[in-house]
């Protein structure tokens, strides 16, 4: 499916940082009048030899369209940045960077001002906006409608993904993915410190590493699972008492190759926690009971959660 | 290539836990002359009624073959049970779990008795042993000589991969890839901690952050290539600067969902220390300098290593 002959409805952009500018780039490529509007002109100006409207104000910006895509710096610029401005009738995307409460809250204040709203989070950076072979996308969550009515447009700069009505959602989906990402460049990280005092060069280790980590790959449809029967036992391969027991090899190498254990030890340490709390029960598990202990502790600590 | 015509001699194991006797199995299924000893003799005799010979003593284990493995606790246990035991002439295999000195040690000790040594690194567990389909297999390093004489036999549990004449890089490649398992693990789970109070099903998870976690394992080759390089900045798609600026976004996630951040902070303030100790010249770099960290601490910390 293409959307060549869908009409090119106009577009307004708020936001002209390194990721706003890139989104423009694609939008006026792809044939969209486009409006934007920055705190600081001068990044405007530049798109508008390419052929934007520069926008005086907000207010002109969003009178100028009725999809209005946000790319601020943060969710308080959202709020600052609309202050005052008519939004009611307006379909706003809101691709600044944020949590999923903040999602959710400027859902609401959207919803107050009689605006539709859809959050987005870019699974992508701004060199990759407009590359389809990139494989970057953005994760959309709450108006459907909204969605369904732009989605021509919101397709132009990346793949367009839509997680959900909850508007908290997108930003969730997006910082998940992240944050699992960076426990894996936290595990590629160790491991190439590891050898770095030794006879081994870096490209030897790449192929083993990367293989080894593709093969244990299942471990996330094992933990979807197992945290979805809640059964930790059936079927496993390597069962918690035995890895809690070949931690302190891994431990006392990092220590032999002069490597910190940072990246490390929070993980071990919460396979130990998890044995310890009942090690008759939880000797075959498989490590996923682990996770338990993440959400529970905080909870716990912290029971009166609205308070902070 | 097949041994099927190659002579079957004969080989000793030495250690019959869950592990030893796994090995022991597959080598008396593929028709070896098997003899093994264990400190307690109750699980050599559950082997007897297999086919193996059940030795008296750890000597008269080392006696019956050539080929000696040695699959024991740890290091230490390897020690005591060859105590005062003729090793002079033998090929020792150890498979027992330990550091790389432990096994560079190790070789030394079994030089000195005038024994061949190999050490290996099991990447599998014993249920994997025997299958092929598996994928499990061993790191090797140490005597070459020793590991092309027996290749054959060592090839009967698992697959079998030598990594170089230094008897310590079979347990170090074996920890190197343990270690970055469990930071993927650790990326893994705190990403399903975070939707566990949220309406979202963790098999609606899994799809999208397996191939993200597939896309992002580029990153095993970029370090690579750019720890031998040392050029931590051509060709950078997502800055240093633009992901440490990222990153509040990621721990107050944690925080409304109420997941602990022990498993996400220790490498986005690595992240953040890479980048502090010299904002100019990193803020275009990507997190692959954040390793260099890892190393340089724990040496400048203890300069006297060797007095550890």
């Amino acid at each position: 499916m293409t959307y060549d002959n869908v009409p090119k409805r106009p577009v307004a952009l708020l936001g002209l940082g390194d990721m706003g500018t890139a989104l423009a780039r694609t939008w006026l490529a792809a044939g969209y009048p486009l409006t934007v509007w920055n705190r600081t002109p001068a990044k405007a100006a530049a798109l508008a030899c390419e052929g934007a409207v520069v926008a005086a104000s907000p207010a002109d910006a969003v009178a100028a369209a009725d999809l209005v895509v946000l790319c601020l710096l943060d969710d308080a610029s959202v709020g600052q940045t609309l202050e005052g401005v008519d939004v009611s009738g307006k379909d706003l995307v809101d691709l600044t960077t944020g949590t999923p409460g903040e999602g959710r809250e400027r859902a609401a204040w959207a919803a107050a001002r009689g605006a539709r709203f859809t959050d987005g989070g870019i699974m992508g950076t701004p060199v990759m906006m407009g590359v389809p072979a990139s494989g970057a996308y953005v994760f959309y969550s709450g108006s459907r409608a909204l969605f369904d009515a732009h989605r021509a447009a919101l397709e132009v700069p990346a793949g367009a993904r839509f997680v959900g009505e909850d508007p908290g959602h997108a930003a969730l989906y997006d910082v998940a993915l992240l944050s699992a990402m960076y426990g894996m460049f936290a595990g590629i990280s160790h491991a190439f410190a590891l050898i770095e005092a030794e006879d081994i060069a870096p490209k030897d280790l790449a192929p083993l590493l990367s293989e080894w980590l593709g093969a244990m790959g299942f471990f996330v449809d094992n933990v979807a699972e197992r945290l979805t029967s809640r059964d930790f036992t059936t079927g496993v391969v390597s069962n918690l008492a035995m890895q809690v027991a070949a931690a302190p090899t891994l431990l006392r190498t990092a220590a032999e190759q002069g490597v910190g254990t940072e990246l490390l030890a929070p993980y071990l340490d919460l396979m130990r926690r998890r044995l310890d709390a009942d090690r008759q029960a939880r000797s075959g598990e498989d490590t996923t009971g682990a996770i338990t202990l993440l959400t529970r502790q905080v909870v716990s600590s912290s029971p009166v959660r609205d308070q902070r």
